[in-house]
């Protein structure tokens, strides 16, 4: 099994989802990371490079610096992974894949609307796989909710109740994670609804198969001196006249990381939560609710142990680094969100913002 | 302890809710079915009446003949419970106040907005008690969750997720309860907003302690054939700047009876299911979550039987005709939902409907 | 519907089963309370009678004068319930059913297996109809999980775990409930094994067919100055050579009513927890895992109110009242525990108490 | 942050555990698979050198090549893991350990108590780091368990009761992870109750504080044609007086890795799950259940990311393997299990076969 070598910008000291990328990596073992620019502060690039056990002449100051040497390399990178904030996230990956290099991005794909669109071109033009990290579509448990109403076994969807409650903002913290992402500067538009709304939204999108055409957002600033919304709730329609909802909130204390998404269809429902992300449940009209294991050999999105030996976070994130090598080794599609997802989410945020501006439904792409 | 005479409207063969208020009053004790018209078909009511173990004068064919009967009896009843569909609540509960009688009537109020103020005022010129059987506010730890937050234990409240789902509509289903609740003319302008939305209304201002300002409410109708709403998501602005979700569906397959509410406040949130109602989670911003079990010596509202020794239903329904005959008896105040409830709750009914009309928010009376 | 009249001894002030009783004959409304001996102090035993409002004729000073008196009457009771500490049941029951009155007795049935096999005499010499209310028989989905075992729809049964864990014995209180249950005369030569692992020995019998052939078991007494066990750990061995393991304790400080029963056959196991009563659990080896909800019309013992609306203890024990009602009037067999669950469960007590004492394996009957 | 080199004794295609190790090593990076011998098969350890990207000179034909050839090395691993079944442990361990390197173990120690402790022996001659992978006590709350007891948080401990709970050998299954353990040459003299039973032995030991010192055990071979053990009853003493149960099976149809353990104190008891993993339960007798989760700072053993992103069993595992190089790198103490967890390990598995045989209590070492 050949490895992909991986390059990665962000990720230095002090950073939160750099680590959990390279985590990630590490777990399956099908990238192995060969460069970076961990951080714009010189020291702790080198001692980001030395953790990692890098060649120093690897350990680059500036991502513009990274594409260009790596570029000129026999044994350049193959992939290179983007865990900056997302105001860089669109030059980036445009130079990237200019340069010829596959890219895996955090999210959101950028700032706006309008760099998606951009950003889309880009990679149609270069043809190069571009990824982008919505880490819960990596749960075997989820691919298998999305598996089950693409055969029917819903029915037709009918209602949709997704929401993505945290509580870590519900206090005026500061910290490196919390300021950035209340600088609109370095987060774009939207605070809560950027942050995890959109990942709340791809869910939506990922598992039922439809698509948001308009919604009606309330966005507020509960906690005060922010200037970015940190609490949202939103009615949605969706492409095939399923009505959904989507509560969003990092001001709902006490709160963790409450990820959940409910799929009703004509003959039952779907309920999925990610804090206990091994089960899946499946409640029907007329017959007994059934939990679904991960890890069985009746779920298709197979465990990488045996059911009753839990699998989190981590390994979600895991598969969508081996789903995108095994995607660039074989040219094959994935599961992995692609630019496409990028776009759409953009969409969403920003017609959330307006239609909460405005008190009107509003209408996506 | 001397028991209160109650009489029933409604309640014949076939019926659901009252037959679950006769188990609520019997389980306590406090008020001893009496006299009743059950139901217009004469046999049904005499079959009922005979069932009920009823003396065969105190059994009448309508409700204006039980009214003008016992009004003359020196043993009359005490309490009127009116258990007929929506349309008649009115009438029915204006003639009973009228002629003397305490009226403890099943939810909404009436059929519309302007019937609940006009009822309103009968209340208020009769002075006699009136109560409404908004089920879910009689179990201990939802007033226990309304305590604390009036005790400010989770500081202030910002946030509120109130939902009520069920899936017995999800099919075109035809039956007795199905099909009352499906005609305008008996159930009024909602369906399920007016079913069970409006329990969840109610849930979320008796617990919070806010009131809901303005709304916008997206009100489908899923299963075709219906002139009525099945299916209701409406953003809600409290009087104090919270925001607010409230979901209600009758389509949610699968489901059974799923109202749950959450209340964010500055430091923590609470979060209490109906279909375990003998638990009340507390999480906290920087501490462990906090599960409240009923009949605990910490918890204020007392239960029947010792902690772990689960009561349900019935029991919540029971404590609202212990709790209104003992007001009744004693002229106390009560944590029973009054004309008061009935107003707002038929206030949230008209105004999400216009809401979902005009696609816009709209503001509560 | 006739009712019949029942009687009671035991249930005065600060009795805590002989209210649940009450509520539990009142729910269903099969039995009304006519007579009683409810207290051996005048005082308490008028103001009880009043306050159940029973004629004063009809309130007896003693448990001899109610049965003598009423055996007169030609309005006499039909049933006799016996709410008193364990050692009158045996004299009580015995009377009640020569005088030709049907019984239905708190467990444990006697004081020990002597008089369990004395009385089973009475029952099968006198006729009459006898019951011991082993409350979670009571359950429709414990008789769910029954039914579904007697069809083998898991197979031939293999290992039986069952518990029951409380906590409220883990200090050294002193209370009316704690202090007869803590005296050998009044309770008998067993502590916790008699008060609540008796109940847990009759649920693995009731739900799974089998019988227990042979034992051991470890007693303890862990809370000091007691002198009866309040803490019970025993293997099973069950007539089809299932092994069980049986787990009771009232010194699981913080447990609350903690009873639970585990079954596994061949195909899968089913699991039932007391403290959410309304679910049933069955894991298959093959299968996603099923949840049977009470109240659905797939679950064949039914509810008084539809799935979600949850129902309790008070409710299982009216299912016991009712279907009592239900054999004296008709005759017909039930699945309310008799006599013959009286003598099995006072074998078992004795047993365990013999083999915790002589650190062996016993023989059961 | 210099690594380890670590060799790998087993571990070949089709392995579990060997795996399972790996991914573990990298998770962190704190050790790199630099060598081992996989399979006895030389086409199929080389394929497994191969797919673990080794250079081909340091893949061996058997555990005695590796040692001695990597003993010679300069670069020599610093580590060997043994991942083979359950009788070449010893033998590897003691010659790993003679030869200069460090030992981490796949449970249980040895075949046999005798080999325990003339391993114990060598571990003490040589002075190497020995671990045995207990597994779950790898996992934060498992620890933080131990450490509130260990403050006395509970009171006095009082009873214990663990559980694990299997059914993948419930029906006559044949594979190469159920055949070795059938097999009493390769996996002793004990199936399930080595197997799985010494885990939840461990479990105790560790979070309790306390040890085991007499058991009466009932162990069964459920599944015919089988010679070792495949379902254990466990009575159990704890040197401080504390009673417990121990309940494990490989039978269980339908359970999938249910490890459980409870500890009771006089102040309250814990509850822990190992498939939801990130919630320590904490039952308080006069007080509300607290629910700890895993990755907030009022727990004190940490998680790779924020609390409410799920770590699992292969996080739990990673843990042990860096505590374990981080002792072997520093020489400080770790919460590792070691040599003298595998000594009682085996002396419990010997002692539950002999009373099982005698039906009699037995003391442990």
């Amino acid at each position: 099994m050949t490895k992909l070598k991986l390059g990665m910008i962000g990720g230095g000291p002090g950073a939160f989802i750099g680590p959990v990328h390279l985590m990630a990596a590490r777990l399956d073992d099908r990238l192995a990371l060969t460069a970076g620019a961990f951080s714009r502060d010189a020291g702790k690039n080198r001692q980001a490079g030395e953790g990692y056990g890098l060649a120093p002449d690897r350990v680059y100051p500036s991502w513009q610096a990274l594409l260009s040497e790596e570029a000129r390399r026999p044994d350049r990178i193959d992939v290179l992974s983007i865990v900056t904030p997302n105001d860089t996230h669109f030059p980036i990956a445009k130079a990237a894949l200019e340069a010829g290099f596959h890219v895996l991005c955090d999210k959101p794909a950028t700032l706006n609307l309008e760099e998606a669109l951009r950003l889309r071109d880009v990679v149609r033009a270069t043809g190069k796989h571009y990824a982008l990290t919505y880490t819960y579509s990596g749960y075997p448990l989820v691919r298998e909710a999305r598996k089950l109403i693409a055969e029917g076994r819903l029915g037709q969807i009918r209602k949709i109740v997704v929401e993505y409650s945290q509580g870590w903002l519900s206090q005026d913290v500061h910290s490196k994670q919390a300021d950035w992402r209340a600088d609109p500067r370095q987060s774009g538009l939207g605070g809560c609804i950027a942050d995890i709304g959109v990942h709340a939204f791809h869910l939506s999108e990922f598992v039922s198969g439809a698509q948001v055409e308009s919604l009606s957002a309330d966005l507020g600033i509960v906690v005060s001196g922010r200037t970015l919304d940190d609490d949202c709730n939103v009615l949605l329609r969706y492409n095939n006249g399923t009505r959904g909802v989507l509560v969003a909130s990092q001001i709902a204390a006490g709160d963790r990381n409450g990820l959940r998404l409910r799929v009703y269809g004509e003959k039952g429902g779907l309920d999925w939560s990610q804090e206990t992300p091994n089960t899946l449940t499946l409640n029907w009209h007329d017959a007994p609710t059934q939990i679904l294991h991960a890890g069985t050999p009746y779920v298709s999105y197979g465990a990488r142990v045996p059911a009753g030996h839990p699998e989190g976070y981590l390994e979600a994130f895991a598969t969508l680094y081996s789903d995108f090598a095994h995607q660039v080794m074989t040219g094959e599609a994935s599961l992995v969100p692609g630019i496409e997802d990028g776009v759409r989410g953009m969409a969403f945020i920003e017609t959330a913002i307006t239609s909460s501006r405005n008190k009107s439904w509003e209408t996506l792409l």
